[in-house]
């Protein structure tokens, strides 16, 4: 029996080194060489199915190297009953924080405004803000919103956070349901989206999301491009409901060149780096879901394909 | 009795307010309203003396609001022979620890080069690395340093730290002394400075420091301008030895307009805005070193002349 690497060629050196280190006995086979069909019995996947994964009568379960599969819920080339699990590995998350801490600090410290005032020379004295003074909004606290806020919030930040259940995370105020979002997001300063994708959050990122915003609140959108409707941020920006968006997903990926964040003022644009999986960190997911899959046990976040996440 | 506020009038309500909050029997005095001068216990100055405050029989220390007081052991318009206390309040250090998390962040994560790939329309994808493999060394190791060491330390960044005397911090390896210092900065990937201005220290940012630290390492640049060597910054940053330099602090403030950092494409001004004394939080320390003056007591944060912090 084999586990099946389908994901990125360009990566499959470096996930293969990252497994075989911690599990030397796996076999592992490179798509489309996936050998006979019937010795395949795991996935590996990523951003799409590279071809029509359905043939392997004995495969247990589908891992996906993404910590968001909405993409893969939608592939017709996936049996859809079959276990398939995100990543939401270490090295991820890590990532991810890093880019949240970094972007509402730029914000909280102004460094747009910073940086201009260089650009015409000019010696801009702005006192910082106490951090406690600014309420910070996150949008999601699975494990990368938990841990995002949780770091905030040890810098002295407010930190507010909505999901679909209400979450008991130290340092965090927990909303959920629909007149939870919007005590969430009142008057916060900052606005951090880390949902996954489903039909309940596509669009989500709206005028009417935005509206109970402070005026000139920043958006630090990290997510998935489908959350966002791109007319209404304009708008938002235009009115100066929002100051600021820091962007690192897209509906179309990469950015058309005569797209208008781009050259934007007040948009951030950052070309879907915010976060990535790391095989050194990832590799010990795969290894353990393979062993589940085969034990017929539940995986590391498995998906719930109603949920969609 | 009274305590004589000499500090910038431009402050004067705020640091009032703060302290009468916490202790509303004190009778505070404005500069140059000091009544009778036998009446003024204690003195409260910043950036330099008003004018000369060597006449006050009874004064029994002064307090300075800043951090740094190389500029006050050097005023002679202070009473040489008065303890002097340094102000290292909590909000400073907050301030200091966000300026630092967020430049290192910034350097890791690439951003001056998203930024010039932005205005280009470049989608630049810089995959990020993983913070255990970037060195950071802090130079200067008191309350400041040591906040924000621990805090970089925490979000997985590989931390040394360098101070007169060998500091036990968890997650900082600590070094000191001559031989130190080269331990300390060898491959170091980001260069922090955060050390007092003392005669050991000032110009300690030259080529021979920036020497053993790796290809193209980041200068953080946050504690008083004389500790830099401007022409060495130059012409390391020419020399690709450093790729980046951020810096708060310059020798003399406000940054002339025709001086070259302004538009250097490797640097980063910031006006003096890194961390500043909230009245809120050190109105606190104002109060307690009355009380220890008065009862011949240690002040806290008071400065060790001989030192010169």
């Amino acid at each position: 029996m084999a586990i099946l690497y389908a994901d990125d060629p360009a990566d499959a050196a470096a996930w293969a080194a990252a497994i075989r280190a911690l599990a030397p006995g796996l076999e592992l086979r490179f798509w489309p060489d996936s050998g006979p069909a019937a010795e395949i019995d795991f996935a590996i996947v990523g951003g799409k199915a590279p071809g029509d994964l359905r043939g392997f009568a004995n495969l247990k379960a589908i891992q996906s190297t993404w910590a968001g599969v909405n993409h893969l819920l939608a592939d017709a080339n996936l049996p859809f009953d079959r276990p398939l699990a995100r990543m939401v590995d270490q090295g991820l998350t890590v990532s991810m924080t890093e880019y949240v801490v970094l972007h509402v600090l730029d914000s909280a410290r102004e460094g747009p405004r910073l940086r201009v005032a260089q650009c015409a020379r000019q010696w801009l004295e702005l006192a910082p803000q106490s951090p406690g003074g600014i309420a910070v909004a996150i949008l999601g606290l699975g494990t990368l919103g938990a841990d995002a806020g949780t770091r905030i919030s040890g810098l002295g930040f407010t930190v507010r956070g909505w999901s679909r259940s209400r979450k008991e995370i130290a340092g965090i105020e927990s909303f959920s349901g629909e007149r939870g979002l919007r005590d969430c997001l009142a008057g916060a300063q900052v606005l951090v989206c880390l949902l996954p994708l489903t039909e309940d959050t596509r669009g989500i990122l709206n005028a009417a999301t935005f509206a109970p915003l402070a005026h000139g609140a920043v958006l630090i959108h990290a997510a998935r491009g489908a959350h966002l409707n791109e007319a209404d941020l304009l708008a938002a920006l235009e009115a100066g409901r929002l100051s600021r968006a820091v962007i690192d997903v897209f509906a179309t990926e990469p950015l058309a060149a005569d797209h208008p964040f781009w050259k934007h003022p007040q948009v951030t644009v950052t070309p879907h780096v915010a976060a990535i999986t790391r095989p050194g960190t990832g590799a010990a997911d795969i290894v353990e879901n393979h062993r589940r899959a085969l034990a017929g046990e539940a995986l590391i976040n498995q998906v719930d394909r109603a949920k969609g996440y």
